[in-house]
Parts: structure tokens; C-alpha cells; sequence
């Protein structure tokens, strides 16, 4: 492999380091921890001190991940070198800010393509799946560094949590030969899989419930359509996050062709999401309602009543939903 | 690598055959048709004759799978060599089992541990996590032969399918390094990942609205309880298949330590399933009802009403539940 002239010094500076301070972003993924932790525990090995520094505890779903002995909370010291990793924006180190720029060298690695983190030396390699995949090259090939079991486990859990279990489109043939050389460490991978996308939380499970209870088919099964109001969950402490992919439990059953989701907020107005799986175009239909997105995902805001509401979109989806199919 | 004699001659009757018929077992999946429909391609691009026999119609979640053209009903004629493919017992080809015996020469190639096909020769693997990643080596190594990107789509169809999109337990590293491979060829994983795992029938949707439904959790939620009538599901066109899962609603809510799900059939018994995530042996608790299983899974049938066979089990559950945890 040639080596990337950024990366070599970001090697450099990390061997060369009287001691380290790696930071994730706040409320850290299994990507940015589990490379943060992947890349402390390798470098630890290699004799180097390092601390990983988090606001929060381990979120439940990545309690298992190896190194957390390596985890400090608010140590009263300065660093020689600091790392940000897998974080774009330095404001989304939160309280931990100042040991970056407290630091003597700063460095930065991340995948992110909107990255814009001012370091000594910053690499970004946009079609890395996730910082784990870059971290692996880093401590094989840059720092002359070795894997085992647990660093393994870090960075698969790295990778698949990115990656959607090696689903999702940023998945290279790269990113599963990787993949394969951390499954030679025998690590327990059904059960990083269980934790990071089985796992599902009381909120989630009940948003769920509702969303299937809410469902209505139109148009032959081709049109479905779906809501949660907000009498369902003004006593649930739902976060944004919560309703993501609710709309696809409706995309994804058999013979549709367009799915729209509401979900009501506080003031009674309705956020949408649309999805297609063929051939409608939702972005069209959502500009109609002042939003936009793309050909199979889209989104809008729309005030009035929940059937109303349904009628407007009914109204102008059925058209396009006929053009085909 | 090395050769596999077996494997080897199995080649060999190939490249040798004046025609060649290949049989899937009977309501093949993703593995037997995406292994089947592989082979097809790879031989009639070697010049070879080659028909893919099934009695049934291509399921729509597989609609997509390139080489359908290969696929015959009923032809009037006999075959020179037969491949019996991912199948471990021969009257699972149903219909076709003439076929079969009428060949001159008969091979099988699976991944089975239970296969009891007598053919000329047999190869089973049962290291293979799916019979495309057989026919991966049988087409590249063993028979000579290359893949293009059509052929790529069947075996990463046939590997994701028996492996849960590279979940389940069978991944090997050589999983996903033939996996890296495959995706070389440029191919639409994301959209296969959606056929195979996203889809939902309306039965299934139904069912699993169902079940969360009836969700009752006990025991500060370690103990989670959900059932389907046979009243829910009277009205439906459901399979047995289409209950597969649905234990692990309970299973997968966070904190819950033992999922019990029950299934009512048509003369008012219980069938009942059994997961726990860490400490409880369910196969214990399957045993005091005349059941078995694992200690992670385990299963029991059980007369009387819903009510008083759930009070039994909870009874029984309760004190596992209380050692640990």
C-alpha cells in the first residue's frame, strides 16, 4: 500500500508522543468509540500513554466494547497530543474542547466529508466506511502495530455500525476484506450485532407499535400511509432519533410503492416523510408541500388537521403513483 | 488452495457433460436458487448446455436474480448430468426427482450436515456458510471458469440469504472475503439486502403487529410476554414460517432476559417459544412441560387457556429469572 503522506504524520507524531488524548464526539457511536478505543488500546500495547476522554457514560448498546479501562472523564492535566477522531466540527467535542486546543499537536482523523476540524495534520479519507476502517490501516500499516482479539472486536463494531452491518452503499469490497481479516480474531460478532441493531428500546418499540396500528393501504397496497400524534407520545421521553425509520415499516411491505409518515409535534403541526421504492419520484411531491429531498426520500412540515393532512398528500401522490406500475 | 477430489470430479462431469440439469430443493430461497441460477451462467458462458429446473414460480423477493432464462418447467427430454444443489435429501426435488435419476451421471454439491443424497459424487462442506460460497470455488478454481457482474449478484444473493446478510454464526472470514469480491463487480447489494431481509408480507406485518400488541412485561422487565391467538389469525393466509421471529420482539426490547411467545392452533394448544439474552437456561424451563431446546432457545406445547398457561410458565420462569441478573 502507498502510504498517505498525512496519515504517515499523524503515525509519527502518535509514536512520538509523551502522551495522548483521544476524543470522540459527544454521545459517541460505535464508530467513533469503538475506534477511539481500538486505536488506545493498540497504542497502549505499543507502550504509549493514552487516555480516551468521554462527557457520558457508555451508552448500554456498546457496553461491551474492550479498553474502557482506558476511559477518563475530567482529568486535571494537559496533553502532549490530542486526537479528534471520527468528529467533523471541533464545537461537538462539547466540555472536552479545551484538551484539543490545549494541546501541544493536534491531529485528526475522520471520514466525514463535511469535516472541517483545523489540526496540525488532519486526514479525511471520504470513502473510508467508517473511522474504524481507517484506523485499521493506521495502526497495521502506519504505526507498525499489531491487532488482537479486543482491538478486533472495537473495530468491528466500528465498522458495522457505520456500515449497517456491511448494508449500506458505503461499503467497499475493501471494507469487507477488512472485515474478514477481524473475523480471524475470533471475536464474538453475532453478539455485536445483537447489541448495536437487535436491541430496541421500550420508546422505540412502542413508536413502532403505534406507526403499525396508525398503517392504511390505498391504491391497491401501493400507497401506505401511517402517523403518530402527539396525545400517542407526549408522556414518552421520544427523541428525534426515535422516529427514525419508522416510514420504511410501511415502504417495506410487499407491493408498496410510495410510504408517508406523520408525526405530529407539540403545536399540532405535522412533519412528513415520504419514501418510494420504484419508480415515484417523492421529492416532487414534497415540494408541492414546501419541502424536498430526493427521488426516494423526501420530507416536508404541514400544519392542519391529521385528516387533512392525509387528504392533501393522498391527493397529490395518487397522480404519480398511477403514471406506473 | 488445494483441490477436493470430489469436488474436483464434480468439475469435471460438468465440463465433460453434453447437457446439464440443475435442481434446486423444492420453494428454493436465495442460497439454492442465487447458487443455482451462478453455476447456469458460469456454464453457458463455458459453451455448455444447461437448464435450471423448478415446479414453482421465482418468489417476488427474487425476482431479481439475473439468468432466469436458464429456468425450465417441464421439458420433455433427459439429461446427460444432473447437480442436485443445497438440497440434503433427494425427494425435496419434488417433481423433478425423475430428473434426476435419469441422468447418467448424478452429482450434488451442498453445505448440509444432514445431506444423505446418494449421487456419483457428493460434495458437501458444511464449513460453507451458503452452497454460493461452493459454487464460488467451483467456478474459479475447479472448473476454470470467471464470474461477471450478473453472476456476482446470484452468489452474493446465496451468501447473504444463508447468512442473515453476514450475521449468523456460519460467517467466516472466507464469507467475507469472497463477499470483497463479489463486490468488485459493481453490483446492487443495497437493493438485494432489501429484497431478501427489508420486505415484509402483509401476514407478517399483521403478525407482528400483533405481538407487540399483546406484549405484557413482567419482573421490572426482565420477563417478557406476547402471544397470537388462533382468533387473530383464523381469517389469515399464515405459514409456520411466518412466526418465525416474532419471539424475539420480546427478546430484543432492552433489559428483557427471557421472551416467552405463544401460538395458539386451530384446536385451542399452545405452542411455545422460549429466548433468553445472557443468563436463564430456557431449555430447563422447556423441559418441566415436556419441551426442549438450548439454553438460549428452547420450545414446549401445552393445552388449556391463554391465561392459566401463561400463570404456569411464569411460575416457572420467575425463580430462573431471580438468580442472577
Amino acid at each position: 500500500m502507498i502510504k498517505d503522506a498525512t496519515l504517515s504524520k499523524v503515525a509519527e507524531k502518535l509514536r512520538e508522543a509523551r502522551d495522548i488524548v483521544i476524543l470522540p464526539h459527544i454521545n459517541a457511536d460505535g464508530d467513533a468509540l469503538g475506534a477511539a478505543l481500538a486505536l488506545a488500546l493498540a497504542l497502549r500495547n505499543m507502550d504509549k500513554e493514552v487516555d480516551v476522554l468521554l462527557e457520558e457514560e457508555v451508552p448500554s448498546n456498546l457496553d461491551f466494547l474492550p479498553g474502557q479501562e482506558l476511559i477518563k472523564k475530567n482529568p486535571q492535566k494537559s496533553y502532549h497530543v490530542a486526537l479528534n477522531i471520527d468528529n467533523g466540527d471541533i464545537t461537538r467535542l462539547g466540555l472536552r474542547e479545551p484538551y484539543f486546543h490545549g494541546a501541544d499537536i493536534k491531529l485528526s482523523i475522520d471520514h466525514h466529508a463535511t469535516n472541517k476540524v483545523e489540526a496540525h495534520y488532519s486526514y479525511i479519507d471520504i470513502k473510508a466506511s467508517a473511522t474504524g476502517e481507517i484506523v485499521y490501516d493506521l495502526i497495521l500499516t502506519y504505526l507498525g502495530g499489531s491487532l488482537n482479539k479486543d482491538i478486533a472486536l472495537c473495530l468491528y463494531t466500528a465498522i458495522v455500525t457505520d456500515t449497517g452491518g456491511f448494508r449500506y452503499t458505503n461499503t467497499t469490497p475493501r471494507t469487507l476484506e477488512i472485515g474478514a481479516e477481524l473475523l480471524k480474531y475470533d471475536i464474538d460478532f453475532p453478539y455485536v450485532i445483537k447489541k448495536v441493531f437487535d436491541m430496541v428500546s421500550h420508546t422505540k418499540l412502542f413508536l413502532m407499535k403505534q406507526t403499525m396500528n396508525s398503517l392504511r393501504l390505498l391504491e391497491q397496497g401501493k400507497l401506505a400511509i401511517s402517523y403518530i400524534t402527539y396525545e400517542d407520545i407526549k408522556a414518552l421521553p421520544a427523541k428525534n432519533d426515535d422516529f427514525e425509520g419508522l416510514v420504511n415499516i410501511g415502504r417495506n411491505l410487499m407491493g408498496v410503492e410510495v410510504s408517508l409518515f406523520l408525526r405530529e409535534d407539540p403545536k399540532g403541526h405535522f412533519r412528513g416523510n415520504l419514501r418510494s421504492n420504484n419508480y415515484v419520484d417523492v421529492s416532487k411531491i414534497a415540494e408541492k408541500f414546501n419541502g424536498g429531498g430526493h427521488k426516494r426520500a423526501a420530507g416536508f412540515n404541514r400544519e392542519g388537521e391529521l385528516e387533512d393532512v392525509i387528504a392533501q398528500l393522498t391527493d397529490a401522490i395518487l397522480p404519480e403513483l398511477r403514471r406506473e406500475g
